[in-house]
């Protein structure tokens, strides 16, 4: 997640470098064909590029709304994480019965459960943005619990799994009751919901034929636009157009950011920071001493 | 689902073709109008095609709109496919009472659910496509069950009830009790209304006048502009138009890919890869010793 | 529903028609007034038509947008009547107990709920579109189911009442235990809800003064473009006004036929052919032998 | 909600009077500023106009749509209220246990609840237009009942009060199991979060300053078109822009009707009558006699 | 929230003054270079600007709609706060247990969630304006609750777990059955969900990039703008490019206030009066003598 301060411009200028290069380029080529040629070059009425700048506005504006919706769903499934894993550990806190286990092993099972809850999240997060999960798993995870998740290749299912296991152990012990077992199992859906829409919108990227008609039309534009100035403006027709060119780029650029909520870049959902917030409030719910500061940062941006 | 990469220019363009061909003919027309009856034509001022253009842009902005949502719901859906398929199976395995059950018996029943279930995914998919999902129910249903299908029209439905006599099954035997039967039926409602979800995009077409509205504006907005231009930019105008013209049929062609996502087509949502991470995640969970690759793809779209 | 293929012409045009000969009637009286008064009526810039013409296409196009949402909103709803219409009979076909009832029993109950929601599906398309009922009902009831759904205004609710009954019946005969019980009821309460929905559509009309305000704005904004273009153009102003005329209310129109799915006319959302469909699923599920075949069409639409 | 047909002219218009009053006087001091001080005034480009209507017509545009938004979710807030109430006498009807109640103690019951409901319904809507529900709850309530809810501010959350404790004492009398209990209070948590939707949709105004910007931008807007056609329409100027002035504040108020869906207004969703609906409904679940008619209107609306 | 009433015209402009004199210097510094160096400046056309005025202005559009979206949802989120704060007291009510407690341990036991469930709504509320909830809580809390939510970082998470604590007795001395804590559970996993989705809002910024380039695109169009109109308007040119400037900073920090509806700014959701009104109907449902007044503004807003 960027941050409101000390967000530098190179960050925001660098990716649309290239393409502004590229209209450069474009807008040089017409100078000098305009230059050597002039005469048999078409007089292209302003008004066209309006027409095209007023359609590729539009749609540059839904793109944006689009991939807008798409980073907001991608910050609403993290938060529906830290709802979802907050649950599970009250739940398992207020249903384990007190006949059926002693006050030691009851609190060994509480502080399993939400200890996996925490390397899940973490685990996630990791998935997501294409890093290996297990160091963080290793942190949270009993021996038998880290073997097994190193066996599978889906690391945050395999965590679910567990969880299943467990419970069912306890609902076999009696230590929670049928009605229980099933409002666990509930959360533990949601849970697994959660984490498959997370992937959904990691593994499908944004309509390449979308994205790429964006990108083409805008050239378009900024071709017809040139053509069009080139006659009236002159020399001053390269600044102008390179102007222009920024505008539609960056916002081109920042639809892009927003498609893409989980790319261990800099525009990404914070999810290290959610993940560490679950950690925090799982430990004080378990009443642990060392509890671990909020994730800060000292430069622009929150991972 | 298009990749990013290796997309082929020749598969963007080849269906608007025909559109461009017509249109290129019409400014032709228009040309040779203007050639030999050029003061009987009317001056069409270039404002009313800005004013037929703007107002095109607007509804094909929308309609891009429409059919990206109709397209993100069919993705929404197919997630909905794989987080239900797991959850399934999670219940299941964590559900089956010991003492109604041998460890075999056990095991055999959540064989049966996990390979049933991905059947299930595979035959939906195939169906959204209009193949036959026979072969693919081969691979993993038993004879019986195979029969059973082969006997009914909507396959995925089948195997729906199928899942829902097992379970009544492990119900009457008490290797499930009542509460777990409940929840296992509902995860078996959310199957039954995903799989509805699936077949209503597929059945339901976008509204027909709309589709014909916006193909019949755009040839209008092209026939105007031509007129108007063809005073001003002599034979220049029909590259020009042609730009245009190219533009806006490939914003139209884009909104249709989207439109319809089970339609066998490179543009499709990747059901068949889908289906078979389903089955990886679900064979994993049963601790299968060979789990397929995921889906790969050496060309330029992901089924 | 309207089909891609074999769509005639006149059905689009027919309904537009009294606004196109208005229209041409005021452009004409601008003539004449031309004609005789040129010298005192105003020059209007033809960039006042543009704003105009701006401010009435995009309402126009959120109006499209919102009747779009409208019909995908009743399609929706339709969807969610089949999908419950499946987990009714699957839920109650998995449910009942066989130490309560005999094989014939079971197998006439599950019937009866499906015949009656076979019933309940074409009764409330037909009340939806203001057609009498009881025809479809008569087919698929028992005679006192018959008579009770008769002495009834609201058809499709007698029908949840009746099969409210029948599963309160089979809880008192322990044929369904309290949780089955409670699992179908929740299905009664989601087609409850459904038919809700559908009757919400149908008695809300798309608010009047918001349909008004288009049409006013689409006539105001058209006078003044003919004014405008009365100087301009002479008498090729006819023509081309009618061309943007059109433009203008096909695309309200367009949006008309969205707002109103259930009106009994061609372009409605194709609630008996989703019937036969539900008639086809049940009865299969039924493994009854004479299955009828989905509805198809040999003219413009399905209904 | 207001009807189709018969929709007078003066009751659209009244409510922009002041509006285009005062934008008249504007452009008539403009006329005389222009005609006294002619040489001192700038030559507004109609093109400023221009951008300045592209830009407020968006965000009327989009404020209309926002608009429509909060008045469907009203309609669809009293859609839940229809349904939810004909879900609970069903419930109730099918869920009392006749081994712990006499027939006419169940019907007594039932009975109770569903005048209750109804009464809700009234008060509910009462309670939105800021009027007194009294009247109508004492048409349904019992003595002891109305006592209460007279008590209470809330009265709507007073009759779901008043449904719980029945509920309990049902309960506490066997009359309905467990589990039909927790059902049956699923439905009032339903309720009770529609009652509170509607109350949320009423006491929360539109943002205010959104509001009044849009209202600011439209005369900012129709001041600078008018200083920019004084120059080249002379006189015309006022009684085009007048014509002007009325599309956009029409678009305006059209849109401040939809935002206020229980203001006791004519265009206010029609929660009498969508409340008579259920009485007739739940009169004829009782198989009451005398069931009232529909509400219809003489007017042009319907409350 | 702003009310409707006396909302004082400093307050809207006072945010976007300095903008508006950072405009004021650009278009002077113009002023002065076309003085100087009036014939080595390009001569930019108008439509430039207007191409980056439609783009910009669609932008905005957008963005003030998305604003839109996040100020309805968080009014939605306390909207939720209130009816689960409401369902939470009628089930507690309508649950407890005759057998099982007496009538004024029943009713301590009512009154502690019921107070406890006020304290939420305020610390909630206080947490998210960054206030110290800790004097809300000493009015609500018995000491040993006071103490533990005092060592716990999340204030309301740590009611939840009381809540969920005193559940977990009540079941354990059979006082609610273990369905009623199933369904009281449903509740606080409500609750929970509602508190992080609060959370989520006031933690996740607006994205900072999308919140520069619209800031940054209004500059660059007001700077081309008041380049191309310097030639043609002389020195009325910097009062208009002012009134345009002003347009588009309104709308800009308009969204602004609606991105940020927990600022504890005048534009706020009013979560305070909210509270108070989940007091009064708490303490009503409790029949409680005094019962405080809803809360009134004698200025311009709402908290």
């Amino acid at each position: 997640m960027l941050l409101d301060v000390k967000l530098p411009v190179y960050y925001i200028f660098k990716r649309i470098l290239p393409d502004i290069l590229r209209v450069m380029l474009i807008s040089i080529i017409f100078q000098l064909l305009k230059y050597f040629f002039g005469h048999y070059l078409p007089l292209i009425p302003l008004q066209l590029a309006t027409i095209l700048g007023s359609s590729i506005s539009l749609l540059l504006a839904f793109n944006v709304s689009q991939s807008y919706d798409r980073w907001w769903e991608g910050r609403k499934i993290w938060g529906a994480v830290v709802n979802d894993s907050r649950t599970l550990v009250l739940q398992v806190r207020s249903f384990l019965q007190p006949e059926a286990l002693s006050a030691r092993e009851a609190s060994e099972h509480l502080t399993a459960v939400a200890y996996r809850q925490i390397a899940w999240c973490y685990s996630l997060g990791e998935s997501l943005r294409g890093q290996d999960p297990m160091p963080s798993l290793a942190k949270f995870l009993s021996e038998p619990d880290l073997a097994y998740a190193q066996a599978q290749k889906n690391r945050p299912l395999a965590l679910l799994a567990l969880h299943s296991t467990q419970i069912r152990e306890l609902h076999l012990k009696q230590a929670v009751n049928t009605f229980q077992q099933v409002q666990l199992d509930s959360t533990l859906v949601r849970l697994c919901e959660t984490m498959g829409q997370a992937e959904r919108i990691k593994s499908t990227v944004f309509p390449a034929n979308y994205r790429l008609l964006v990108h083409f039309l805008i050239y378009l534009f900024l071709g017809t636009l040139s053509l069009s100035l080139v006659e009236s403006m002159g020399f001053w027709e390269v600044p102008v157009l390179l102007l222009i060119a920024t505008t539609f780029f960056l916002i081109e650029r920042t639809a892009r950011y927003l498609q893409d909520p989980f790319n261990n870049a800099p525009t990404d959902t914070p999810v290290t920071a959610i993940s560490r917030n679950v950690e925090i409030n799982l430990k004080q719910l378990l009443e642990e001493p060392n509890v671990p500061a909020p994730l800060t940062s000292d430069t622009f941006y929150l991972m």
